[in-house]
């Protein structure tokens, strides 16, 4: 894939040897050559597309922009009841693209200006591990003394040919038009949302997810309250339910799942998750130990081939861009010498951008339960019918923390709209290993819905302010 | 003042002596009500209007609700950019009224039904104190081991008189229609608030402040940001320039200051401050010292008589309904022989609910260097333009984090559409008096506006991500 705008090959000499050499330029990827290049370090980044990769181009930003349209578009549909006299007409997909990639390229241009100050030298092309400490491109080797695998990952697709009605959330980006009904394959993450945004749009959607509730990965009372929400908002679903075939038809798609329901739509999204894109790069030929196509490595990033490391979505865990930017950082600073924290996944923290949206991290209590014993984990729950500015923006939702016996808060959960913006506290209470009575002895700013993080935890220390019952 | 709804008289002997006689009900004297009645003090708590104060009936909730009228109103407007097609039509304020007025009675009714259901006697009607163990309401004695003023305070008028076109915050809350335009003496929260919601819906606003700066209480560089949003905005502002008169005149007011000018608009509305409601209620007949107004406390909130405490805006400080909430309970808790940590000033968040937002707690930079010389204050700007949720969402600002040399945060700063949210993870930042390593290491969520706290932190801990320069 060319692209006219995109950075050409600055790397002019082959017999030089990097300290770093990077494959992939995603989050992971040059997040590593960025804190590699403010060490000193000389750093190769070798990029067959644009440098930001999935989450920039085809992932978290695009979705986020389409979902703020989305929001917009509820937001002018139900002004009325604010007050607020507004006439809706409409999406116009030409215009919310065109607002989606404005914001897409202004992120690129400035992280391409990031690299380039940073006297990186971008290589453009498709790179291959071939050896412990060379990567080819183009017929071109460049060795380093330090090779970092972030070679990102793709959509799966289950078996399924990508064409038409039958899509990825890849495809989903850049459709032209809202479609006016879809099937989501999948209640998960990237599932959710797409279902909300086209909901929002006036799309008729249904959800099929195999687990027993909504956003699996998250604490049980998140997906209730979820699935709460999306009832009210006319979003079907169908958990417990197996995908067992698609059809194209005249319309559109014919969806059928194991239990002999039938599903017809304008689209199928297939949303089952990502897999490592690992196939063909030559790492398990140079001796690199890898699992189901994901890479092994030690918690710094370190694979099982000295001198070759790894980070981001090939890795093992969960696949957030933020998660491979501290790891690329981890990666680097290893590299160079430094003791870095590393990254420790119960700590990464997760938000889901559907309406209402989803914080969380550390432990769900039911894992709270299987780490620490049932009977040494207390919860508390602040519901956001006692919080004013969430009153205002009339969303439903609640945040709960997860604590031990002893008062240390070890997990933060919350749902409602614009609570993802909550996950900065919660992550603060949770890595630092906070009280309740830490936490419920600080001040929190009113109206916010920050509150209903300090009520929760006032009620975790016995001392309720706002809350009922 | 009278009202139907309102909560009787429940209790029924003058003989018993409470153990905590709470005079006000606004959000100082309710926290501490339900605070005693938790650690199991008898307590009767004096209102002559409705139980939530200030806050909630005529200040930070009502208007916040306006100022979600008047985002939704922008919204609608600038929908198009984000291919939504929406055709704004105005804002109809009878809606805009009702809107707000069931917020505040949803949030008035849970209040009510939590006052009650801690078995917190409601006394209904003006209260004063008339010795230093009680409180008369129509001509009966409520006697109290401890008595809590808690009058809150009331909109200064600098001797006008307000009627017709000349409010204060009270009035512009309750007006039917949106001025088509303004002028705002004051730029400080209500003022900028005010303005900011006005503008939005259509109005034609100047502010006049006499400080060099707008909201002239936060550091330096918000300053500049907010005025050059309101710039862009087309909100008028004259800084530097003192208020001389306002005469009526047929299509409203003229204003005029100091330096000759004059300015001609529908309304006035002055907003220069709250003043403490001590007047009149036996509190210096009683031996409590004061200082123009204000009652004197030490750090728990106790005054010069012993037995008597003083909790909210009527002690000096800053006006807040948290820091009420947080003093209430302090003296509650003292009360009933715990041990709590004071309430801070320094350490109590502040969030602006302008457009754009601004959210601070700790020091600003002027104010640290003052403190501990400005040889030892570092500060880290992140610019909003390189964090994708902001770009999503359009606005402009910064996060500013203020450090001593040893890496210690002692200030959070932050502008920008929505960033008031951010002031939780700010506040737990400047409490625990963490470090710029401390957040550094720790992962913020992509791609949320909580992620610019974390670049700022990386950038202070010589490790920038996205940061440019």
């Amino acid at each position: 894939m060319t692209d006219a705008t995109d950075t050409t090959d600055s790397a002019d000499s082959t017999d030089s040897v990097y300290d770093m050499v990077v494959l992939g330029a995603g989050s992971g990827g040059y997040a590593a050559a960025l804190r590699g290049a403010q060490l000193g370090l000389s750093v190769a980044l070798v990029e067959a597309d644009k440098v930001g990769g999935t989450c920039l181009h085809r992932g978290c930003v695009p979705t986020k922009a389409i979902l703020h349209s989305a929001e917009t578009a509820q937001a002018v549909r139900e002004a009325g009841a604010l007050g607020v006299r507004a006439a809706y007409k409409g999406v116009d997909m030409d215009a919310v693209q065109a607002y989606k990639n404005g914001i897409i390229t202004r992120m690129y241009k400035g992280l391409e200006g990031l690299v380039s100050s940073r006297g990186i030298d971008l290589v453009h092309g498709w790179g291959r591990l071939v050896a412990p400490d060379a990567v080819e491109v183009n017929g071109r080797r460049y060795t380093g003394r330090n090779i970092v695998l972030a070679s990102g990952s793709v959509s799966k697709t289950i078996g399924q040919e990508i064409s038409g009605p039958v899509m990825t959330s890849e495809e989903a980006l850049e459709l032209d038009h809202v479609p006016s009904s879809a099937i989501v394959l999948g209640g998960g993450v990237i599932g959710v949302e797409f279902a909300s945004a086209w909901a929002a749009m006036g799309s008729s959607v249904t959800i099929i997810e195999g687990l027993p509730r909504l956003v699996p990965a998250e604490d049980e009372a998140i997906s209730k309250q979820l699935e709460r929400a999306f009832r009210k908002r006319k979003i079907a679903f169908r958990t417990n339910t197996m995908f067992e075939s698609v059809e194209r038809t005249d319309t559109g798609v014919r969806v059928r799942t194991a239990d002999g329901g039938t599903y017809d739509a304008e689209v199928l999204l297939i949303a089952v998750g990502r897999g490592p894109a690992t196939a063909g790069l030559g790492y398990e030929e140079v001796g690199v130990s890898m699992d189901r196509g994901f890479v092994l490595t030690d918690e710094l990033g370190r694979t099982s081939v000295d001198g070759v490391w790894a980070v981001g979505d090939i890795v093992p865990g969960v696949q957030l861009a933020h998660r491979g930017f501290a790891q690329g950082i981890v990666v680097a600073e290893t590299i160079a010498g430094l003791d870095p924290r590393p990254v420790d996944d119960v700590l990464v923290p997760k938000v889901t951008f559907c309406e209402p949206e989803i914080a969380s991290v550390g432990l769900s209590e039911a894992r709270a339960a299987e780490v620490h014993g049932a009977e040494n984990v207390v919860t508390s729950e602040f519901n956001v019918a006692g919080n004013a500015k969430s009153q205002i923006l009339g969303t439903q939702g609640f945040v709960k923390l997860v604590a031990l016996k002893d008062g240390t808060i070890v997990g933060f959960h919350a749902i409602g709209a614009r609570m993802g913006e909550q996950v900065g506290e919660g992550q603060l209470i949770v890595s630092w290993e906070a009280t309740a009575d830490d936490v419920a002895s600080l001040l929190h700013a009113h109206p916010t819905q920050n509150e209903t993080i300090g009520e929760a935890a006032m009620a975790l220390a016995g001392k309720p302010l706002h809350n009922h019952g």
